[in-house]
This record gives structure tokens, C-alpha cells and sequence, in this order.
């Protein structure tokens, strides 16, 4: 309970901000803020350097070779690091003894050590893990430390408070009386909270610990065991928090095997076997939305949780301020090169055009104008960089210049992607936004999610059109995240009808120097399950309730109690 | 409002009862403390006897014919009574378009109207569903009142307290503010409670409303529409159910569309067309095993809660009282003549005998015993009639001659069935229990569900071993309830966990007039999940939460406010 009891402040202050879902963070956003930031800082560069080259220490069972084929963004060079290769009936055996001791335990002690999980990743791993980021994701530093740091952790402590929720809506016993003809029946009932088994993890190349670090305190939070499979390109930030949970769980007294990595390789994918194992129970899925329809349809009778991917999509009605509504989608459609979960791809404008306080702004004139704006923000290399980052995977560049191709020769390039020098890493791997003016003729080129720096600028015929289109688009293809730039009230209030019955996260009206698909914990939902892009929530009580049963066991009150 | 404020003490006294888990209802249990009961009870059945070979008026779209094949499991006579086919793209379309309107409605609203459909059940119509019950599903007129009727009201209401926690748990409205670099970011956020969209929820044959009632109220209750698919041979229990839905939201203001019937045949079912239909989102299936996995491995996109079957279990370790012991599960052997997916099946007895204060009690007194016990209950047609009612479906009686043949060859018979005569129904359709004596030779034989009342009484090696095979035997083949008699508390603590863990509600020594598989509405929990017997938690946030999505939308605060 001592870990409980440490952490029980931050955990109220948590459950409050789920409760009313305002802004709060026990973390500093800022890598400033971090205490004693510049030591801190080189010390997990330090930390992170000295891991390059060499073999990781992860102590697990069942391990039969070693891994690693891990490639910097940023320097195109190898990262050299090798991880242990297991065998994975030897992690389903060892995860599923290490279970009953877990599940037994209060849970407060299990809520305890899982504070304590994230809190030494966030004391003593931090900039390790910024570094591993970078140098697998690709991320820029500062989104590796607030979006793939701090707020990923966040995101862990949410899922622990709405896991918590969830468990206390069980009492642990009860008294029941009553007759029955001539006996008076008095049964004392117990209610277990009874894990549903272990649980496989997987997390994605680009943005591996928003998704996973809830995904994976869901289910031990409620008494499951987790085998984290992280995508071969990205492992370092998974190896570090697999390592992280082994440690603490150890030294509060439980199976460290509770955690542990399945890793593969992208010529020999693991995955369909870790699904389909016959111990697998739960399985949270990140990444392409084929593979995730595959876990949707196949996981049974693990359940499945799953975060894909769809078109993200923008309707442009009208703006009181035109300029600032496409500076803000210009940051957004560019920050970190658009290989987020939630970037805009597709904006659809009305034919007839824009309203604005000096009138309707044609199509051709807004469409050339967001172009401007994105090609503004990457004319300077260091603020390219800041924003845009690299390029997490080359077959992404291969995708741009598909798109490139067919794009002209449905429609026009707005804007022509072109690698920017990286000030710091002349190798990084880059890619300035490619933008591609289309109709809706051209709906099996934007309708799907194409990952990376390509949006689709589309000529509808009116803003209706433009809305009908969009969450049309979202609801058959998928779709997390909506932006909205309208002065009409009434067209307003259609969109976010229509965006929650097709299921996508609506923000409307944005400026200013918040990214338009920022998602903060404690506050926005994020996947809503109503579209194919998944049905991860994070969080509610559908994102935990069902990864526990409640078993009961009852039995007459013994004589004289 | 009204309906709302007009249950909310109800209300009230469920959620408490829910978070307690105490014995509550709010309706008395025998029919003879109804209002009113002796006119009640003839002007229902008197309502029942009208409806008999007449057309069922039920006014709902799509109506391309008529069908009806109900036959009385009392008088082996058809119902003559015919209900709607309708054409279920009709009904699929008419669901979705009532749906808006009450997905907007307030949650209140929705929950005052659908206490308000279980009072009216409770009040207009519950001796003519007693009747309707007896006369399709074949229970005796206590269980109909009781198990089909009050209980199951009870857990209609149970499941409305969990949804209302559930959609509870998400805030409407948020303001959140935070600082990005040089703005002030204010933002005021909507949360929607979005249904899923038209839930399909099939009823079974012999105990159709129990897991109906609360199937479509978790749906209902969360903004979705409902479409009935009752089983050819009880139809109409669900038809008035379902009239009775329409009515009350029809006057609550609602669209009654929200709840439809898709009536089959047995000929050309229509199950898995309702299931693939591509604006199904969710199924509720309570039914066979086999068709049960079948929707659970695909009904994807649609989510499925399953409540299918298995071999519900007996351990003898020992007894204080073994005559007690051996009566109690004598009479829930016969209740209903087995028929619920509560009775027990396999009783495992170990080789050396069962404890008692007089000694160990040999394998073969335990079996002759409780054959004995079985025996007496059946003896006198009118107390047979009370416990054990019809045999709903004639292949039972022909599964029954099946299993004794297989019996008799693998084992012994233990007691031999025979019809018995029902006093008030010479024709019913009755068969006292077959009991078969097996070893565990015999799995492929009891480690499934044999519908009816049809038990084995496995010779194990030891109490130990007992307990290991029967747990074993649940978790592979599934299991709802099991049941222990033990004097040794180490044995109970271990079957307490081992049970737990394969996920089956256990009862522990309970003796005297209550039936052993009795399972009461706010108290106890039915069906874990952890098993092949379904997933489907009567009631808990599992059962409910994912039945719906939240949907949020943001905008700046406007200046000023």
C-alpha cells in the first residue's frame, strides 16, 4: 500500500480531471520545466548514446537470439542495438504464471506499482526515451518529450483512474437474505475481479507510447499480464518501458514476467501467431488499418481493441479570420510530417468558395493560399525541423511519389514535396508536404488514410457537399480526428451532428499556436468506435471494463455471524 | 421528465441494491401478492386464451406476410397465432431513422420511458406473459410469474442502473484552458453519448425474456434501436413484449420503430442475414452453443454479447449434512426439467467417497442417492409438475434416448426417464430426469451441453481430482454456474480460485428451499466471459459501455464569455 499511498495524491487530482475533464498535467509540458532540465537532459543523452551498439539488457525468459534491425531517420546509419528474440509459448507460460499472485493482490497495490511505473519512467528515463524516439520514430525532440513523453504519460495515468472506476463499481462482498417457503436464506457473496488473461500489446512505428502506455495499464491495472510487441523499426522506447515495468514490479514484490517483449522481425512478422496463441486474451492494436481489420476479425476469442487509421478530414465553410484558419492547418497538416494518427489529410472547399468578413474567398485562391502558408513554414530549414521532423519510414517517400503521379494526373500538385536540409542531421530523412488539388471523381486516391506529408485539397460543390463528402468519407473509411473553419451557426451545429454520428473528434474554429489535432488526456476522447479507425477510446469505460470478469462465490452465512 | 421523476425512487433503490448487491425488488415474487391477484390473474389469462388463433396485431414496417409455429409444450397443439414477417431491410432502415431523435433525447428521458415500458409490463400484462410463457417456453406458472416474469424485470431495470453509470461517467460539457506558447488557449467542449446503432437481440426458446429484457434496455437505455429476433417456437412472450415497447415510447413521444420484431422459421432461419446486415451494430444472442460461436467469430463489425452454454458443474468433497445436500441439488437437477442454462449437469463424485460427520459416504451411495433423491421428487405428478413443467422442444426427448443408449454402453443408468403425467395437462410433453453414471472416459459424452434433464455422475479419483476435472471441463467447454459441497475449507478456498478462474459462479453448501441456481437481479452476476459459454454479464459496465461512443466536439470559448 506504500506506493498506493505515495501516489493516492496525484491519482485524486487525476480522477478529478477525468470527472471534469479541464486542463491538468502533473507533468511540466516543457523540457525546461523538468527539474533540473540541463542535467537531466545530457544524462539521458548520455544514457541513450551508450545504449547504441550494444546488446540491450532485458532479462526475460525464453529468449532464443537476439534482434535489431532499428535505422535512425535522422542519421540513416543503424542504430546497432540488439534485443532478445523469444520464444513465445516460453512469454505466454511465464506471463500467465505471474498472473495469480497479480490478480490476488489489492488493488490498490497493483494501482500503486503502476504510479510508480510511470513515475520513474518520467524521474529516470525521460530524455532516454526522447533520444530513443527520435531516433526510432523519427519524432522532432520536443514531441518526443510532450507527445511521446509526458503526455503519453498522462495518458497511462488516465487509464489507470478509469481501470479503477471500473473496478470499484464491484463491491468485493455482500450480505443477501431472503425467503424462500419455510427457509430464511442468508448467503455471504464474495465478487472477484478475475483478469481475462494475458494480454499482447502492440505498439506502432511512429508514435509507440501514446497508444501503448495506456493500453498496457489498462490491462494490468486489471490484473492481466502484457507481452509487448513493438514494431521492428521502433523497439527501443518499448524495450526501456518493458524494462522499466520488470524492475518496479520486482521490487514491489510481484512477478516481473507480469511484462515482457515479443520481438520480430519485419521479413518474419510475429504477429498473427501472437494473436492467434491460444493463451492470447486481449489484444490492443496500433498501426495499419489492414492489419487492424484483421486483429477486428480475427482476435476472437481474445477481445481487441484498436487504433488505425483513416482520412482525417477538414471542411472549410467559412472563417473570420481566413489567414489564421490556414496558418493553423498549414502547422498542423506539417507537424511531424503529418504521420500522426490524427493529421489532417483531406480539406474539403466549396467550388463557390470561402466566406469571410470581405466576402467568398474563391476555391482556387483558398486552395493556392493554404499552399502558401505550408510552403511558408518550411522555407526555413530549423523551423522545418522543428515542426516537420524526419520521415519515420523510406516507403513513405516511395508513397509520396506514387501519390505525386497519380495525383497529377487526376487533379494538379498544389505543392511539390522536396527533402529540407536538417540543421543538425544532414542525413535525416525529410519530406516537405506534398499537396494535391483533387475532385471528388478521385475518391479511391484520397479516400483511404496515405501516410505521411500528403493531404488532398478537394473541389466540392458546396459547403453542404463539402460536409456531406467529408463525414461520409470518415464513416466508410475511417477517420479520428475533424477540423472545421465555418461562421455559420447552423452549418455548425449540422457538422457536429454529423462528425459524432460518423464518429470523428470534431474541433472547430481553432487559431492560434495550439496544433489543431492536439489531444490531451483527462479531456479529449480520442477513437471514438463508431467508423473503421478503430475502437480504442481513450479513455472510458468500454477502453477497460471488459479486460476483467467478476467471478462470485457464495455460501450460507456460517451459524451465529 | 415525467415518466423519469415518476420512477426515480425505484431508480434509486436499484443503484443502491447494485452497489450493495443486498436481495431488493421492487415487485413481490408470488403470484399471489400481486395487486389484486385473483382478478389479475384471470383477466390475464383470459387475454392469453383471445389471442389464440387469431392474428397478432403488431403495426410495425415491412410487413411482407405472416408466420407462426408455436406449438404448447402443454397440450402439443399449435398456438394458431401469426405474427408479422417483416422484410428486414425495412426494419433495419426504420430502426435507423427513430434512432436520432432519442439518441438526442436526454438521458433521463430515455430511462424514465423504458421504466416506465418495465412497469407496464409489470402492471398490464404480466399474467398474460405468464401464460404466453408456459404455453411457448413450457416453465411452470410459478417460474413464468417468477423466473420470466419479475426476475426478469428485475434485471431489465438492473441493466438500466448500469448504463445510467456508465453514460453518467462522461461529462457533457468541459471549459479547458492552457497556454501554447504565446496564446491563451480556452476551449469549451461537448461530449455526446453516440449509439452504436440497431442492436439485433435474439431471445432462445425456453427462457426467452430473462436475458432478452435486459439485452434490449442496456441497447435501448444507450440511444440505440432494437430489433427482436425471437426463437419460431416462443414468439409470443417477445411480441408483447414488443407491442408493449412501442406502445410507451410511442406515448412518450418517441418513435416506435425503435423497437421491431424479425420473426423466422425454423426453416429458413434468419439469423446470420439479421447479424451480416450491414447496419447492424450490435448483437445481443442468447441460443445454442454453435450458433452462439458462430456470432461471436462474426458479427465483427457489429459487437456481440453471447450468453450460450456448457456443462455446468458439481463437486462433492463432503457434506454436514449429505441428505440435505443431495436434495437441494436433487430439486435443481428437476427444476424446469433442466432446462435453464443455470442447471447443473456433470456432478463429480470422488472414487473414495465424500466426507461426512459419519465417515466417508462410498461413490456408489452417493450416485444411488442422489438417483433416490431425484427419484422421490418425481414421484407425485403434481409436486413433478410444479418443479419440473414440459420439455419445451421434441428433440429433447429424442436427444434424451440418445444420451441413454450412449449412457448405458460407456456406464450405467442411474435412473431411467419415463414421461409422467401432468395433472392438469394430459398432453404436455413431459420427461422425468435421466440420470447416467460415467468415468471420465466419457468426456466427449458429458463435456458438453445436453440440453434437458439429462445428468451425469462422473466417478473421479479424489475430491482433488474431481475438482481439477471440473474446472478443466469448464474452462474448455464453458459453464455458467457450478456447485460445491465441501467440508474441508482449504478444498473450498482452492475450488473458490479454481472456479474464479474458469470463470463459472459458484455456490458453495447451500441447503434448503432455495434452488441452487437461482440467480437474483442486483446480487449476483451471470455468465463471466472467461469461458466458451459467453461474454455477456448480467449486469455489469462490460454489458453496457461499449454499447455506446462519445463523440466530442471543441471551439473557443467566444470572447466575452
Amino acid at each position: 500500500m506504500m506506493l498506493f499511498d505515495k501516489h493516492l495524491p496525484t491519482l485524486e487530482r487525476a480522477r478529478e480531471a477525468c470527472r471534469e475533464r479541464h486542463c491538468w498535467s502533473p507533468y511540466p509540458e516543457m523540457p525546461k520545466a523538468y527539474p533540473n532540465a540541463e542535467a537531466a537532459a545530457a544524462s539521458g543523452k548520455a544514457a541513450y548514446e551508450a545504449m547504441l551498439g550494444q546488446p540491450f539488457d532485458l532479462d526475460q525468459p525464453g529468449t532464443i537470439g537476439r534482434l535489431g534491425e532499428e535505422i535512425s531517420p535522422y542519421t540513416q546509419a543503424p542504430l546497432g542495438i540488439t534485443y532478445p528474440q523469444a520464444d513465445i509459448d516460453a512469454l505466454f507460460d511465464a506471463a500467465q504464471s505471474a498472473m495469480p499472485a497479480w490478480a490476488r493482490a489489492p488493488i490498490e497495490a497493483r494501482l500503486g506499482a503502476l504510479m510508480e511505473v510511470l513515475d520513474t519512467l518520467y524521474r529516470e528515463h525521460l530524455f532516454t526515451l526522447v533520444h530513443a524516439v527520435m531516433h526510432t520514430a523519427g519524432q522532432s525532440y520536443n514531441m518526443a518529450y510532450a507527445g511521446s513523453g509526458v503526455n503519453a504519460l498522462d495518458r497511462g495515468i488516465e487509464a489507470l483512474v478509469y481501470a479503477e472506476e471500473a473496478m470499484r463499481a464491484v463491491t468485493p462482498k455482500a450480505g443477501w437474505e431472503r425467503r424462500f417457503g419455510p427457509s430464511e436464506i442468508r448467503l455471504e457473496k464474495t465478487y472477484r475481479i478475475v483478469p481475462r488473461g494475458v494480454a499482447v500489446c502492440f505498439a506502432c512505428a511512429s508514435f509507440p507510447s501514446w497508444n501503448a502506455w495506456p493500453s498496457m495499464l489498462a490491462s494490468l491495472a486489471t490484473g492481466n499480464a502484457v507481452i509487448v510487441k513493438p514494431h521492428p523499426d521502433t523497439v527501443l522506447p518499448m524495450a526501456i518501458t518493458v524494462r522499466v515495468c520488470r524492475q518496479v514490479l520486482q521490487a514491489a514484490g510481484f512477478d516481473p514476467n507480469l511484462v515482457t517483449m515479443a520481438l520480430d522481425t519485419k521479413a518474419q512478422p510475429l504477429g498473427k501467431a501472437l494473436i492467434k496463441h491460444p493463451k492470447c486474451a486481449i489484444v490492443d492494436f496500433t498501426g495499419s488499418t489492414r492489419f487492424g481489420k484483421w486483429v477486428e476479425e480475427n482476435a476472437h476469442p481474445a477481445i481487441a481493441f484498436t487504433e488505425t487509421a483513416g482520412c482525417n478530414t477538414v471542411v472549410l465553410q467559412g472563417a473570420d479570420d481566413l489567414d489564421a484558419a490556414l496558418r493553423s492547418l498549414a502547422t498542423t497538416m506539417c507537424m511531424f510530417s503529418a504521420q500522426m494518427c490524427t493529421s489532417p489529410q483531406n480539406v474539403y472547399v466549396p467550388a463557390d468558395g470561402v466566406d469571410t468578413p470581405q466576402g467568398k474567398v474563391g476555391f482556387d485562391e483558398v486552395a493556392q493560399r493554404l499552399a502558401d502558408a505550408v510552403a511558408r513554414l518550411v522555407e526555413d530549414p530549423r523551423k522545418a525541423a522543428m515542426i516537420m521532423a524526419t520521415i519515420q519510414a523510406p516507403q513513405t517517400l516511395a508513397l509520396m511519389e506514387q501519390m505525386r503521379d497519380e495525383g497529377a494526373a487526376q487533379g494538379r500538385v498544389l505543392l511539390e514535396s522536396r527533402p529540407y536540409e536538417h540543421p543538425d542531421f544532414p542525413s535525416a530523412r525529410t519530406a516537405t508536404p506534398l499537396m494535391l488539388q483533387v475532385t471528388p471523381q478521385s475518391r479511391e486516391l484520397y479516400g483511404e488514410e496515405r501516410f505521411g506529408p500528403i493531404s488532398f485539397v478537394i473541389r466540392c460543390d458546396s459547403a453542404e457537399d463539402a460536409l456531406s463528402r467529408a463525414t461520409q468519407d470518415v464513416k466508410e473509411r475511417g477517420g479520428l480526428t475533424a477540423f472545421l473553419y465555418a461562421t455559420d451557426e447552423d452549418f455548425i451545429a449540422r457538422a457536429e451532428e454529423a462528425y459524432a454520428n460518423a464518429g470523428a473528434q470534431l474541433t472547430t474554429n481553432l487559431t492560434g499556436a495550439m496544433p489543431l489535432n492536439f489531444a490531451a488526456a483527462y479531456s479529449d476522447y480520442h477513437v471514438t468506435g463508431l467508423n473503421p479507425a478503430g475502437n480504442a477510446t481513450l479513455t472510458n469505460l468500454a477502453f477497460v471494463a471488459p479486460r476483467f470478469a467478476v467471478a462470485q462465490s457464495r455460501r450460507p452465512v456460517k451459524e451465529g455471524s
